[in-house]
């Protein structure tokens, strides 16, 4: 045959074209041998169309279909002809019809392939990382696939619309000592220097903002060298976003409008604006995290006043030690969990840093049971009782400890019973603004403050005289986008006032000259006519994968790494050369020092 | 001032407007002080609106003004009023109109820039890139910016358009044998290993086509560590294409409009099409160049037949080496060229590694004058002249060596004289497909051949059998698309039979163990129903280059590289703590070994 192109998709073969003649390229599906005649479905990206070889039409092409197999490369000329009543298959587009093979090439075979092409069921996902080339071949990935197509030009379609420029940033750039850990490539001209892979464009977008851009956006990669979880991959996709001139209101309405518009053409769903704004304090005491799963309630309840005066020595000790005591009511659980189970909640909670989990059952008669009920006066179990809205048959678990330590163990276990027990609402999206982060943290490894966020986030101006005295009292113009319990991505105003900048570093125990050695150029970049700026920086992948509704961020990226940082398809990374090493200079360090 | 957003951007303001309230906000570009009256030329991304302050108006605000200089960001409130007559300022969209200032906030000062916003004058490249963000900040550089950002959405739309699907591919892969020098990233958990940053999508890409994904493109960032030229950078953004059961023409053909697409867009031009085609061996012919500025003829002329039998041993000497001898013919310069100045050609062309340059001038009797005169007789003379179109007053300039060395001589003299001469027509735009590139060839240094573009480039057909006896005479399915002497890019088929991808390895040298470590991936890829296909990858940075009408890379760049491949702005490369070469398992390699 000649070297012609194909003349329609698959799923493009309908009843108006019966009598005309095609030509098809794409994958055999499935192959069924009837006797004389062989029917094979075709696949191309765009669906299936049933193909028939029938002796009468050609001999030939018939025993060349007789020796193809699933996944062989098909080039097929035929004509659409109606399928007999009872082969009418209503499930797909193409049902009513097929094509009568005149003439076939096969363009290239197909080894049995190691999984079926058409389910997931039972495939490990070593072994479908391992032959990703098929994985993504299946509908269910390529459907992803094209999702995350859509997201993507929609997201530059709105910024596009608003005025943003689309820019580039360097991903050969400076390591900074500030936050995460930097993936780092040797220099082969400057010997023993680094260049860091950017764990995000900040400083670049910042001087996009002092260039006069005034509107930026980049759909960009980010690295951290960090180890991996199921929501982290070393290298990500950030939708970045920066604005001079533009409040933290403007930009929160342009970021739920946007959003909006993608659950609009994912979901075909209306969600309302503007989201709800919660700040960060309010997140920690009703949710015990900073991005709560709003689908559901179950919220954790104060204590502290409740108990201050109890005779159980946890919760005193606890409060005693600048501690609180707070309690979470699992409905139902008092009756539905065994005391072995009630035991197992202790062991989990300890991966989140409980010494122990107080518990008591709310029974039949409204009176709380359990092993810490009797150092409970009755007052206190009323109290109880009412703060937890408690009724028969609940569990109430209590934790009391410094407050990091409750917010954790009480928010792990909300979501595992919010999991476990239904509670949440699978189908919806709950956004969520998380706002008013403090600006800093004290850091006990390195004895010094570290920011939450970035050290170019900007305090609020109220605060800011705070900033040498009572850093940790003082808020940041920062926030989070949380949705369905995960954050979407965060941001805040910036500094644009070259001596706020220093007084920052300061707060972080920068002397001037570290400050000037590491930040000399943003610094230059402020004194000259920097504009008030903001931004926000959004996660790519974990939209695709909230809006794909699958639970794993390797499912919406092509080519993910495992949770050692690897390659299963290509084997990266991998030893290099003699050559390579000395060219940069370079030699593997020795377990017994430099 | 309330936190209130701009009512307008500055080129807004218009006659219409006279009467209203406006806000705006941006930079003072110059200030007038006119005895009790000051103006101020407020600009943003927009563009320029004068603003003024008045005494009757807020004499506050004019207080404020006079301590206002070029650069200090501005918040302003007041209302548009008509110019006096005499100041009217036909040059900008706003210069009927003026604001009359009633409230101003200084939102940012700035020290006095170390050169002006207006201009480019009379500034080092080191000083513009070491203050890049005051650099970007002037009116020209934003423009630039603008044009690259149209372009790419006009790429994605083009290419969405054809329903290609962008999707995105890893950027810590693995090191290759192949091509140019990686940059590597040192892993932290598998110790003495690395990744390598990518020099194309390319396996990905093909590994997209064999997942079915049938049309894909991205405009993505690759990278080289090889000694850096004008027009190479360190990092590169490229359009990135690759379809199945596309072949060469179609392929050829959608590029064509798609540049046309740009040209219309950036210079509203109507570019023919189809691009002519060109062999690469008639381009090395021709104009000694893979990749000819085709905006003027000058082109080589063969005259290894005309002068075999001279008395001249350089190029009898040449032809017997299987070498070849061309000319070049300099119209008009034999007059106009002292013999100073022809000497000098020679240490031009000695650059290029020719070992001499031979030369004639036509005289007014349309005879030949010169050195080498006297080793050619009559009829060698006359053929000379012939071939070359040689007139009074032209210089022949001719090159006797292997065909590479007298192709890379009289292809840079020819564009030197191109450029000199003024005979290339700079607004014009002539792109040039070169076609039928060799598959392999022979390096001497590794004493193996090598691919062109890269291993997996398709011969062919007829060819495939010469593989093993004869690499060198093997045509590969390769093509670049050249404009006005820039490789824009370029592409090829790609194999997609495993049996022979192996068989091309062998060619390259490898045996079966050191291709299936290195590639197994692919080949077991393509043994499982690969379709046929291709594409083509074009630099993004040099059409935007080509476009914007600029002649470097850095124009274009936001934040580019030095030849040393550092970056003036941040510092990058830099060294890193004792801690990080710890994490890496790295040392630094000692002078002495390893």
């Amino acid at each position: 045959m000649s070297e012609l192109g194909r003349s329609h998709y698959c799923n493009e073969i309908t009843e108006d074209m019966i009598g005309q003649e095609v030509r098809l390229k794409g994958w055999a599906r499935t192959r069924r041998d009837l006797g004389q005649v062989i029917f094979i479905d075709l696949r191309d990206r765009s669906g299936i169309v049933q193909i028939v070889f029938n002796p009468e039409i050609n001999e030939e092409a018939l025993s060349i279909a007789n020796d193809v197999r699933n996944e062989f490369v098909l080039d097929v000329i035929g004509k659409v002809v109606r399928r007999d009543e009872e082969t009418i298959n209503d499930k797909i587009t193409t049902g009513k019809v097929e094509v009568q093979v005149e003439d076939i090439t096969v363009l290239n075979k197909s080894k049995p392939t190691p999984f079926s092409m058409e389910e997931s069921a039972n495939v490990s996902e070593d072994v479908r990382l391992s032959n990703r080339f098929l994985d993504l071949r299946r509908p269910k990935m390529q459907e992803i696939f094209w999702l995350r197509h859509r997201i993507t030009q929609e997201v530059r379609n709105f910024l596009n619309e608003r005025s943003f420029m689309e820019a580039e940033t360097p991903m050969l750039t400076k390591s900074t000592p500030e936050g995460a850990r930097d993936y780092l490539v040797p220099s082969r001209v400057h010997e023993h220097e680094f260049y860091a892979l950017p764990q995000s464009p900040q400083l670049f977008k910042q001087l996009f903002m002092v260039a006069g851009f005034e509107r930026y956006y980049q759909i960009v990669r980010c690295f951290r060298d960090e180890d991996l979880r199921a929501d982290r991959q070393p290298e990500f996709t950030q939708i970045d976003i920066e604005a001079s001139f533009m409040d933290s209101d403007e930009l929160f309405s342009m970021t739920e409008e946007m959003m909006a518009r993608l659950l609009k053409m994912s979901h075909n769903l209306d969600i309302s604006t503007p989201f709800p704004r919660m700040t960060y304090h309010e997140a920690m005491h009703r949710y015990g995290s900073d991005k709560p799963d709003t689908r559901f309630g179950m919220e954790l309840v104060e204590l502290s006043d409740i108990v201050v005066n109890s005779n159980f020595q946890v919760f005193t000790k606890a409060l005693e030690n600048n501690g609180i005591v707070k309690g979470l009511n699992a409905k139902g659980q008092g009756d539905a969990m065994s005391r072995k189970e009630i035991d197992d909640l202790a062991d989990f909670a300890a991966i989140y840093g409980a010494k122990g989990l107080a518990w008591l059952k709310v029974d039949e008669e409204r009176t709380l049971k359990g092993p810490i009920a009797k150092f409970l006066d009755d007052e206190e179990h009323e109290n109880v009782i009412q703060a937890m809205d408690g009724e028969s048959g609940d569990l109430l678990l209590f934790a009391a400890d410094v407050q990091e330590v409750v917010f954790d163990v009480l928010g792990a276990l909300r979501l595992k019973f919010g999991k476990e027990l239904g509670l949440i609402e699978e189908e919806a999206f709950h956004f969520l603004w998380v706002t008013d982060f403090p600006l800093v943290e004290y850091d006990k490894d390195s004895g010094r403050h570290v920011s939450l966020h970035h050290p170019f986030t900007r305090p609020v101006a109220e605060d800011v005289e705070k900033l040498e005295s009572e850093p940790e009292d003082v808020t940041a113009h920062a926030y989070d986008l949380v949705l369905n319990g995960y954050e979407l991505g965060g941001g805040s105003q910036r500094i644009h006032e070259p001596e706020l900048q220093m007084q920052m570093f300061r707060t972080l125990g920068f002397n001037e000259q570290e400050a000037k050695e590491q930040f000399g150029f943003l610094m230059d970049a402020l004194s000259y006519g920097a504009p008030p700026h903001g931004g926000i920086a959004l996660g790519m992948d974990r939209i695709v994968m909230l809006l794909a509704g699958v639970d794993n961020l390797r499912e919406v990226i092509a080519f993910p790494k495992t949770a050692s940082a690897g390659d299963l398809l290509t084997g990266a990374p991998s030893p290099v050369s003699q050559e390579q090493w000395k060219e940069l200079h370079l030699s593997p360090r020795q377990q017994s020092g430099r």
